[in-house]
């Protein structure tokens, strides 16, 4: 299969259309930004880990009754994906408080949270990536009651599977964002990516953030803490 | 029933004590505050106006099977009400796009909304009134699964009963802030006030603004139409 045109530029990764219109090639970048792009910066085979990382993960959440983009690694960077629309909005699940949890609502880094907690956020960049509530999508119809209650069941599943195998390889799943989108017939599926861009995740002894936060928060050995999730998550 | 002891000053409010304590005196200011109290200013006779108009509205509430805090009017500023706990949640309704919703994710003001939306601030002036979910507002304790449930219920009782009365008065109501609390016994009940500093209120003819964005946005005519608005609810 091979990339016939250039769909989409995102921040971290491109999205190619193929002979399939079913099917497209998404390349992963070394590319790297944070607080709404106004910090820039590169993570040295970035896209190698979340490329490998993404596919090795998607294969277990499948395994485990949630549909996904994932197709076959073509190569390193570039994996055969699942052709999508995507539903415009960030789907966040919190388990400890951290990032933009703990500063919205005055709640110290590292607090457990009485229950998973769920958000979405609206994929607008100029807007900043607003939060907004089930009434807000639906007011806005940017999804169904059906499709909300869809993405909500299989986020929790993706937490349950992402929690489980992450502690298995020492490491604690505080929060992550993730896109679900829709296939021509309408099936919903998970899409973009799971990797250290888009969890937080926290070393079980040591509490070390092993995350974009080393990039963001600029915490040091940011590439050689991409390739040590990526060496747990391939053992 | 006579003042015993100031419980509490707020921004449009001041809570006194009683010899009773199941009970309350409320008493109305004229003072006035936006944007998180960074504008300050007067509105003659509105704790007038918001007084009398809260306790019209909360009759009719009460009537629809909502209970409220309203016991009695004492005089043009004071009202006996029930003693509560508030729940630390504004409860919002919209039923058009304005104010923050229109700007947080980009709608147009005046932009109806497909269903009315429900949202809840985090009553907390040192963060900004944060927005928050469901999921929030139990991963943080600040309500049970149940409580929630009766507060939704009763905010759209609210929005009918409201939405109603006020069209037949020549007001679209375009949304509105609300406030719930727990009498000792836990029975929740509809507590604050209603009034043009917590609806917007837009005429059914012109769209005129006939509430505090009049004070907000220095629209002129601040006074005349609260004012005004109390004339028509009365009528």
């Amino acid at each position: 299969m091979e990339k016939v045109k250039e769909l989409y530029e995102g921040k971290a990764k491109k999205v190619y259309t193929t002979d399939d219109p079913e099917l497209y090639i998404v390349s992963y970048k070394d590319d790297a930004t944070a607080f709404d792009g106004q910090k820039k910066g590169t993570i040295a085979d970035k896209g190698i880990v979340n490329n490998t990382m993404s596919n090795i993960i998607f294969a277990l959440i499948e395994e485990a009754g949630v549909p996904t983009h994932f197709v076959k690694q073509l190569s390193d960077r570039e994996t055969l994906v699942k052709a999508v629309t995507i539903f415009p909005l960030e789907v966040i699940i919190r388990n400890v408080a951290a990032g933009h949890f703990s500063s919205r609502y005055g709640v110290d880094e590292g607090t457990p949270l009485a229950r998973p907690a769920l958000e979405f956020s609206y994929k607008r960049d100029d807007l900043g990536d607003p939060l907004m509530n089930d009434d807000h999508v639906l007011a806005l119809g940017l999804a169904t009651e059906a499709e909300l209650a869809t993405v909500r069941k299989y986020a929790h599943k993706v937490n349950e599977v992402m929690g489980a195998f992450f502690l298995d390889k020492g490491l604690k799943l505080i929060d992550f964002k993730i896109e679900f989108g829709k296939l021509s017939d309408g099936t919903i599926i998970l899409a973009d990516e799971v990797s250290p861009d888009t969890c937080r995740l926290w070393d079980v002894e040591t509490n070390e953030k092993m995350d974009k936060d080393r990039f963001r928060r600029d915490l040091g050995k940011v590439e050689e803490t991409y390739q040590e999730v990526l060496n747990r998550v391939k053992k």
